[in-house]
């Protein structure tokens, strides 16, 4: 399973280079996950309400091909794997006619309760993000 | 009393025209008054320990100069008006000499309780900046 | 004529009052400006080409209900006055069931061409911009 | 040599979940290795002027404690490698006793030149960037 969800360069999201700033390739991953989450019936936002966040801990990317204002550009994201510790995330951004891959990358991500401590991801969370390694 | 505190830009602050994008002189305005409280005694983050904020409820800028890469740029700031139910700060945005207004504006906010509800400003808040309109 | 442009707030759009951080409504703005001026034929991103802007002058914005994490939002967009020295668009983010007006607010812009001077705004720009005035 | 600049969490850099957005980190890289180079006689700035510059073609952060509104962080900068290809930095952010590594990582930086296109470093930048390697 892959989510695709387009989003569209605005000035804000550019530099002084004329190109995307680096670290916004990275909030979009954001809305990759959220979204093929959302698509597997795990709407990250009830899960924050009972206290469970997965905030990320660790990233990486590669830029391949700068982005430009107005570009559309298409965040393609899938699960990596997922365990009782962790969830991985893969990601690339291609451009809108996905003949230029702009960039790649990864998140991971743990667990926490509402009092902030590292837990075991609960199994009914896994079992929902599993949905969408199929 | 005023409040002037140094930023520099940074490439995440520009965008594709090759100067700062807008919202972040909006963003440096945070800098200027929470420095300004701080000098007159107001940790604006104990206040938020007690559940106090003070929510932004209006801006304005005035763009008078486009600001660049790498400039140090001055936040000066000053107390506009304080009563029970609102603060208001004004910013003026200098170049480093300060022959350049690059910015002006002003933050209008209410206060908002550990529910989330506007309330009165705390007769000891109200003091504590009265101070920095001295 | 309305522009209506939908976003959904994501994590990095919110902060630790758990509301989304002020100066985002503003970049949000200029999604809406943008895809106003599309819908009226004007490529933002064309007259970039030719090396006319219209930079931020002036913005004022009032926010009136605080937004939340993975809300989706309405950003209604529409054209204040055009005329040879400036446009002004104004601007109300809603609920995404139009029940409550989370922001209003107004950005007004010059006309700056590839030099940087500012001058005044190209008929055929005004031409254009007035097909979203009617 | 190793470059070392604070900077203070205001409420723009953190989100919902009341910690620093993972982003800023990234952005916050920025300032390290512009203070790194500035200290060792390189400024970015003027490359830039003549039409070189740095982008990021990779980056890793791995997040280790999650920093807080108004907490002042240090950035810790030094270089990892420097050849006619690439230039690597490292990074760690620590709380302001130092006695919390916050967040460490890097970013690989490739050449390129006014045109846009990818070069091999010029000698005279790589000898520049080499002193803080001592």
């Amino acid at each position: 399973m892959k989510n695709v969800t387009p989003v569209r360069v605005i000035y804000a999201d550019t530099d002084a280079m004329g190109i995307v700033y680096h670290t916004n390739y990275i909030r979009w991953f954001e809305i990759g996950r959220t979204e093929l989450l959302r698509e597997a019936g795990f709407i990250y936002a009830d899960w924050g309400g009972k206290g469970y966040h997965l905030p990320v801990i660790e990233v990486y990317c590669h830029y391949r091909q700068a982005a430009r204002y107005d570009q559309v550009l298409l965040i393609e994201t899938s699960v990596g794997h997922v365990n009782r510790a962790t969830v991985k995330f893969n990601y690339t951004i291609w451009s809108e006619d996905r003949k230029k891959e702009m960039v790649e990358g990864y998140t991971i991500h743990a667990c926490i309760n509402a009092q902030g401590k590292v837990v075991r991801l609960p199994w009914e969370m896994i079992d929902i993000i599993k949905r969408a390694l199929d």
